[in-house]
């Protein structure tokens, strides 16, 4: 059995979105553990998700500066922290932990000004600290089949980019802003001098990097701000120019009604083209020239083993299986602690398929192969 | 914080793909522990796995009895235990844990034949046991959603009901069948009397009860055995009737080229329809009588209380959000192990952002801002 | 130039749908004149109709049995008479023409019964008449791409057929059918023994033997009469074999909410899978065994030369732009006599883009020029 | 009978795609007719043409200024000129059609310079002649419920507009331009300063006009021109401001792999969305702020009147559907010939669906009915 290794959390306190997506994925992995984190400011806080998360009391820390020394002193110190808080508190908590040669995983974006970032960069290497920033549309399999189909020339040179990504769930919140109510989403000191320029501009910007390898050369870009109260902008629009003459346009908005999370990214070379939808991303669209479009399914034999390798679950079924199953077990557990606290309990009220309904499938399998032997004459069910 | 919960597996073992799904649904859960098991009837095999999965040696079990005894008389005994053997097994480990007075989820279809399971609801009564079956697909917010839409009227009264589930992913192998090269799927003894219809069309049957209460009256059923070899069904077409009046037609097939996991189902009322496509969970078409047809979005304000409750990820994120981070993880844990193990590591080998992708994302996000502040003039990037 | 031709009418009086339909289509192939007709029983409605038409009065025939005569006996007699009556009156309206030596094109289904069919292709052998059934959907291009697909044996064997047809268009129509008001599909005695398997069912068994060659051997259908007053049925579902080892299901309904016309045929060979959506006809989905799904698209380089002989307008223009040029006509034709009778025009209120649209756009384009040749500058519009 | 109109054409030679067009549009109308032109310069070719379509020697101009004139000076002259040639002769043409009181449509672009199109505009004033220009892509039904749904408020106050027209179709003529091989698109003093952004670039522009009457204040536009030997635009990237506060993107592009004709437009408001996709055009998407997007089918009840009104099949038949006809008449037609010209006819050899199968399409619905009576029990077809 290989060792397992160990992790901390800055940030992620109880409620906050995306430090739970983090434990969920590293789970999902099952090689490590979460073993200490300084969640929050809030000392009640800190505590309860401690407790919840099976924490140690002596390595729930009240800030990262305390996290990063302590745990860079201890024989069984983590392997890496995991950094989720608001985008401001990104480079404090990353140097504090380089600095004491702890490996990072930060949330995107990586920090609020680009100096920042180099002063990473420079004890990162000083340090020998692997550092990775979760720009997740990466992570998708497709994501690493559109890389390894770029790589391979199969759409040869590229000519143009069209990157978008348009969303509406924040919409209310950022049309209500006021003093007093302000999201850190839209606030610059939290954020930095821009939202959704930063929040998800910096996808496209990253997807359309690590999958072309293009480097932008210049840009023109206007920012807007719909609505009352706003001071960061909430709809993007920009022209980019490559190094190498490909050239593209970037559209970003939290404003643009009917769309969820659309992440849509379309590659364009003299031989072929790429088309990536975030909220498809089992698919991936390529259209050789003069041929008809196909789209690749994750997990068919014919994709690269470069993206082969990520495929969790075999051809055939798709990403949010585990969730489904997942859910299930929630009713059950459910079931299972009701019956435990000596409450009565009714499993047709938990939402699990019971076993009538296993009987039920059991007869109706049965009685098909029963009509099927009859010459596919109608039989009776119940 | 809550208790956590303890469960053991019956099946499962090295390589098993259905297995390793029930314990990563379990695992992002994050309530309950594998404790146990009798993953194989290969002792190596068994202990392998035990290791890997962190099993104490004295709860690593040659088999079902055994293991059902043994966890009943331990005080810390298991919650539940999970049955992923080939369909035939599913019957008497189910039978050995109940009369043991052990919880069971077992994977689906519940048995080979409907006196087994109506033995198993027998003892399950007698001695007072949860029993769940994992058919999947009743798992998906949408699927809560549709059967709440139903139960709410919104679509009247059931007129026709139309499943599909096509498969291409097993065609190779079930055209490669020889007396040597049998999967268990093809073997009457192990997977019982049907194979499409039992695999698949169990599915087809559950999420159609699940949603609708509808019950089967009677049906007329074909069932084709295309390629050579095979002795079990890969392709079955059902005309079904349900008690009240309402009719339908069920498809199934693992012959249908192109489809990779395809599962369709449409409920027809006299007030509007109900579309489920198991590829695109995150959606429900509802088309009401006179009005545009409507595409429900998981996660979104206007689901019902009863299918929002299982949305994991908030508004705006599709399922397959987590795996996605989880493969940025598995890269960064790599680069942690070599770089552990002393190998010289090149960060942008392993797949994961870097930070210098961190950094050019900060410097884009600014230079937009920048751009915006002169006029959305041009400004040089790098 | 070519001779053109003649052809006459039975049925397709004023307010009839199809009629117009098959008059619209010759005149976009523009080779045949419609030159006489029998459009009603009521003397009123025709001379009305043919006045509209353009038709000479001596022309206007109060019968088909009169119309076959007398256009017999002309020098100038019509080179086929298209028959576009309710079901019932197919067979004697296409039995005169043909026993009058008049090629016919008569509207589907053919007729009420098969004895009459088979009388009709009696008379048309004896008398060397050319008979054509329009069974609109094979008239698509796709449709003749994929029957090329099939006989190239691009799919290979066939194993499966999956047809449906749902519409809900008449569905308010047929839920309130009382004695007094019934539409003639829901007449026995004018629409036959069946009014959607007639109608609707007859379009998937043609598709399916036009682009297959398939024969049916046997089959088992249930009807539904859904909604209260129906004599005849408005769901259809059957399972059919066909002779040689394929089978298949044949789905057709009027009372399905939610859909339009999408008659939908799937065809699955051992090698790989055609998909036509009617609605969508413009594109058809080709799967080859272990190859991603391809969409192929009308007027692309890479159809079949027997396809592609049939495409109106050339690669990139949808079917449908001639309509939508049309309408700019309608509008513009609407302007042009409301001139012509001196009332005063305001050509902003008429639908048509106007001339300060046309300078707009050169303006814009211009601007367009302008800014790029300033290093894509910003330049003021107006 | 209404009095039938008379137009003539200049330009739309032989081969000229969009004369034909434009002709096939009007005879779908069915209310004016072709009665002179001024095809081509070619004396023979113009020879050719009006006798295929049916036009009088002394109609057959040499030149668009003697048709004028000529026109003009007629008792019986025509109530509009068509201009489809070069975008460069259409201010010339259009000119002399005007200055001898003739209406005008004119193909777009309008002309080549802003400054010719209101100098026609000054003289159609002048003289009091209809200006009509055939942006196709207004005429849809689905644009015209577009407008409306803006004008009423439906979408609010408009925020962003995202266009896009990319196509691939000239990918092949557009890399291979040579001095002596250069399509009339791909030559300045012929197509005028822009390429791909006039010809297409306009569709957007002026759809968007039509549509939100909003008016571009300043634009920002790069174009690209991608392959070798061209001289004019193939790519266009423009960020586009409105008058009052609106912002959007522009993008069109004659090299975009994998796409044939996508013009697409999404116009966003605080209240809504709608979304437009030319190759879709029976539909319309139409996302309301916090409900589930909806999407409108051309010929649904729930249309607007003033886009209604538009409808030319009823709802629940696409557009195509007369193409499909029209097919089937082209096949019967050469059956006719053939036969009229003596040869030997097989009528399966010609595509349209035939006797046998009207025979095929009774017995199926027939036998279905037999089944059906007989308890959905297997009949025998053949």
């Amino acid at each position: 059995m290989a060792e397992r290794l160990k992790y901390g959390m800055v940030g992620g306190g109880p409620g906050a979105f995306i430090g739970a997506v983090h434990r969920a994925a590293i789970r999902l992995n099952d090689e490590a553990d979460l073993v200490c984190g300084s969640f929050s400011t809030d000392a009640d806080k800190r505590a309860r998700i401690c407790s919840e998360l099976g924490i140690e009391e002596d390595r729930d820390y009240a800030g990262f500066e305390e996290m990063a020394k302590a745990e860079a002193a201890r024989e069984d110190g983590i392997d890496w922290a995991v950094i989720v808080t608001p985008n401001a508190y990104h480079y404090p908590a990353a140097k504090a932990m380089l600095e004491n040669g702890i490996n990072v995983v930060s949330d995107k974006p990586l920090c609020i000004a680009a100096d920042q970032g180099r002063d990473l960069k420079r004890i990162a290497d000083e340090k020998g600290c692997l550092f990775g920033v979760t720009y997740t549309y990466t992570g998708h399999v497709m994501a690493r089949e559109a890389r390894q189909l770029v790589r391979n020339g199969v759409i040869g040179e590229i000519r143009m980019v069209m990157g978008e990504y348009p969303q509406d769930w924040l919409l209310d919140a950022l049309e209500t802003i006021t003093e007093d109510n302000r999201p850190w989403r839209a606030v610059p000191e939290l954020s930095g001098r821009g939202a959704a320029v930063a929040d998800l501009g910096t996808h496209i910007e990253n997807w359309v990097g690590y999958v072309t390898g293009l480097k932008i050369d210049k840009l023109a870009c206007n920012l807007d701000i719909f609505g009352e109260g706003g001071v960061l902008d909430n709809n993007v629009e920009a022209l980019v120019k490559f190094k190498g003459g490909a050239t593209g346009m970037y559209w970003t908005s939290q404003v643009a009604i009917g769309f969820d999370n659309a992440l849509k990214i379309r590659i364009f070379g003299d031989k072929g083209t790429i088309e990536f939808v975030q909220e498809e991303n089992n698919y991936l669209k390529v259209s050789l020239r003069g041929k008809p479009p196909q789209v690749y399914s994750r997990g068919s034999g014919y994709l690269t083993p470069e993206a082969s390798k990520y495929v969790r679950v075999p051809t055939g079924h798709p990403e949010g299986l585990t969730e489904a199953f997942a859910n299930i077990y929630l009713d059950f557990a459910a079931a299972v602690r009701d019956r435990k606290a000596g409450k009565a309990v009714n499993e047709d009220d938990y939402g699990y398929p019971t076993l009538q309904q296993g009987i039920d499938g059991v007869e109706f399998f049965n009685k098909c192969v029963d009509s099927h032997e009859a010459g596919a004459a109608w039989v009776q069910v119940e």
